[in-house]
């Protein structure tokens, strides 16, 4: 028997054979996809299903996947905005982050996971501190992670904070690699080329090696920091600097890719780097614009990410979605370029490959894991709906979700979470977080 | 006594004054806002109210202005994405909208006045056919709007078509400016420079000086406009030739304003032409990025506009707010351009002044017409609520609105709509215009 059919459904499976099922029927059993088709197979026709959802025409998609985000980071929305980069980061992010309790930082999490969990994300990459004690909070919620410990340490303190991250980098991979019947994975991470030495990297590599890691990484956001980079290393850039100490010889996602040159490009195309395009943080800070239609053109694999909330403000990954589609088209002068369904492929089949994740969520597929979303689009923002790909790449934001599956598991419906309280998570934030952000705990 | 009384609202006044009140409260009678204020004045405290809304701590701020809308053509919404300009334009556009009937139009005009009440616009500045009929819907539906019929003749017929189009500007007038007391108004309008000759435009301008119209225009939204005009006009640009003609000694709204030069801006200050700003279809259709900081620079008044539903695809305009600030900071490659605030002076006070509404709406002030929305903070997405403006322009989207007035008259709230039927008015799209545009009738 199944445990979840959904029927009546335009389905945007992303598989190649049939990318857009109308009025379509998802099974699943075992949280797993166990069909994806035009009608119910007879097999199962007959023998119905512990729960049947007529989705009346409404878009299901597989979960969309945020391959770089600071969840924690989501306690700072709004509190900093419209500073130059080096004000906005150690004038005001730093010296809260410093501040910041592990009680702040998971109340965050618990508020990321609310917002994200409502607007379709059903697995993300994220980086930050606490990851163990998040870990808890994620397994709790039914969502999919892959997490990592950034080490950011700029002070004579340096090896001890790297030594520090590396120890908890072995932590984590020790208790929390495989979670949750695979739910959550360990990254390895560098959390950037100009915050450690080359040392470090090596030592994460080898952990990500030893391991089968993704090693999640900052890469390229501004210009500066490419600069910086080839001063200090005669002349190479970050990507040729790591791909020269072999950091890309296991899979890696590399957050931003805003400043890259064509080698950059071509190296990541052979090694199989996956570009983690952030485009709402990149154009807020002012960083730029990252090349996504060469990218594409060299074959990278693209993922989105919404970064932090402190530079977006949100976790709405339809955002990111319609702006790496608009921005390619904008800045290239060629409105061909990512057109819609490349820029869904973003946010799913290409986020789950940077997760390591690509064969198991990312695609409506039999035997997939049962990651879905439901768009309502019974209203008049999504009307008419001669397309369901323009629909959901153009149209569509977050606030039309109206169901998340994960692993077959309804985690969130018509406004109800049935694993986070968020009121509690929001009140939470307020008690915990808000003081210290504001500067009065 | 009041007829309403929203009470402990974070207000955000758009007044230079006090641009932002928290806890505060809004009095409303006889569809003008009669105070906005920390505390409910003496006089009125005793008065009561006919209805008294808790905002508990939501957003309340004044009601957007859409300055550049083909509102009808949401009935291509999702239907030809992805396109060359000429290809979308020439072999989709035009011949489907050819094929548009008057009742196709009608019913476009209603969905799309369901969505942006939905989304909290409260005016819009329309270029469309068939107008006066839109009229009439809009009278009924609460809205206010700015009607003008554009003209687009590219055959031979061009002088008969030019000839129609002036009547149908001075029945428009005659029959609806001032209309509903003043909430519709007709608008000149020349579609652009390349649709028609000078002495079209003298004709139209003509008709806006007697009538005291606002000239709603096109204005070098690709460079191929820009670049034909000047071989055509002895390297005049759109904007050098218009004000050759006269154009912009009468109250001027310019849509686009993407390839302008120095001079071009330079010519718009001093004329005080307000420019439409419309991030979302530059970008789609590949046209480029106007350049708002410069313009801003030089004081030209910045209003923003969602442009039609195909090249958008919807009628948020949270999303152009986010997308002016951030388009403006990441192409300057400063993160302080266009900062949170006045990316909203772009969708208030200056989509007012575009509309020659500035006395009227934009700003929550007493005298004011009572236009206001509201935005439900109590959600993850918006929290924690350090500062209501960076939470509108930055994190909010349409979908949070959860309460629309017009002229103190509640015209949406929470889902439901008070002067429209969405559900049908779905339905009346998909009888009467979707077969058309799928070319089946």
């Amino acid at each position: 028997m199944l445990d979840l059919l959904i029927k009546n459904a335009n389905i945007i499976t992303m598989d190649e054979l049939s990318p857009v099922i109308r009025g379509g029927s998802v099974g699943i059993a075992g949280g797993k996809l166990v069909f994806v088709s035009e009608t119910v197979p007879e097999a199962f026709s007959h023998e119905g299903a512990k729960r049947t959802i007529d989705a009346k025409g409404n878009i299901v998609m597989p979960g969309l996947i945020n391959a770089h985000a600071h969840t924690a980071m989501c306690v700072m929305r709004g509190y900093a905005d419209d500073y130059r980069l080096d004000d906005w980061l150690f004038n005001k992010i730093f010296p809260i982050e410093g501040r910041l309790t592990r009680e702040a930082v998971l109340a965050g999490v618990r508020l990321g996971i609310a917002e994200m969990l409502a607007s379709g994300t059903t697995s993300y990459s994220d980086m930050y501190s606490n990851q163990p004690a998040a870990a808890e909070i994620i397994l709790e919620s039914g969502l999919r992670a892959n997490l990592s410990n950034g080490i950011i340490a700029l002070s004579e303190d340096f090896d001890i904070e790297a030594d520090r991250a590396t120890k908890e980098l072995a932590a984590l991979i020790r208790d929390w690699h495989g979670a949750g019947n695979g739910r959550i994975r360990a990254d390895a991470s560098i959390h950037a080329e100009y915050t450690s030495p080359p040392w470090v990297w090596e030592r994460v590599h080898a952990a990500a090696a030893e391991n089968g890691l993704v090693t999640h990484i900052h890469l390229c956001e501004t210009a500066k920091e490419t600069a910086e980079c080839m001063e200090r290393h005669g002349g190479k850039t970050p990507v040729e600097i790591f791909s020269d100490h072999g950091i890309f010889d296991t899979p890696a996602a590399a957050a931003h890719c805003v400043h890259l040159t064509e080698n950059d490009m071509r190296i990541m195309a052979e090694k199989g780097v996956s570009a983690v395009h952030c485009p709402v943080s990149n154009l807020k800070l002012a960083s730029g614009v990252a090349n996504v239609k060469r990218m594409a053109e060299l074959g990278i694999n693209l993922a989105l990410g919404t970064d932090g909330c402190a530079s977006n403000n949100d976790h709405d990954l339809f955002e990111e979605i319609k702006l790496a589609a608009l921005l390619a088209k904008g800045t290239s002068l060629d409105p061909t370029a990512v057109p819609a369904y490349e820029a869904l492929r973003m946010a799913t089949v290409g986020g789950a490959k940077a997760q390591g994740r690509e064969n198991e969520v990312g695609r409506l597929k039999p035997g997939f894991e049962a990651d879905l979303i439901m768009l309502d689009v019974h209203k008049p923002r999504l009307q008419p709906l001669f397309d369901p790909v323009a629909a959901a790449a153009y149209a569509a934001n977050g606030s039309d979700v109206c169901l998340t599956v994960v692993r077959g598991k309804v985690l969130y419906e018509n406004g109800e979470w049935t694993t986070i309280d968020a009121e509690k998570a929001i009140a939470e934030v307020q008690r915990v977080a808000v003081p210290i952000v504001l500067g009065k705990k």
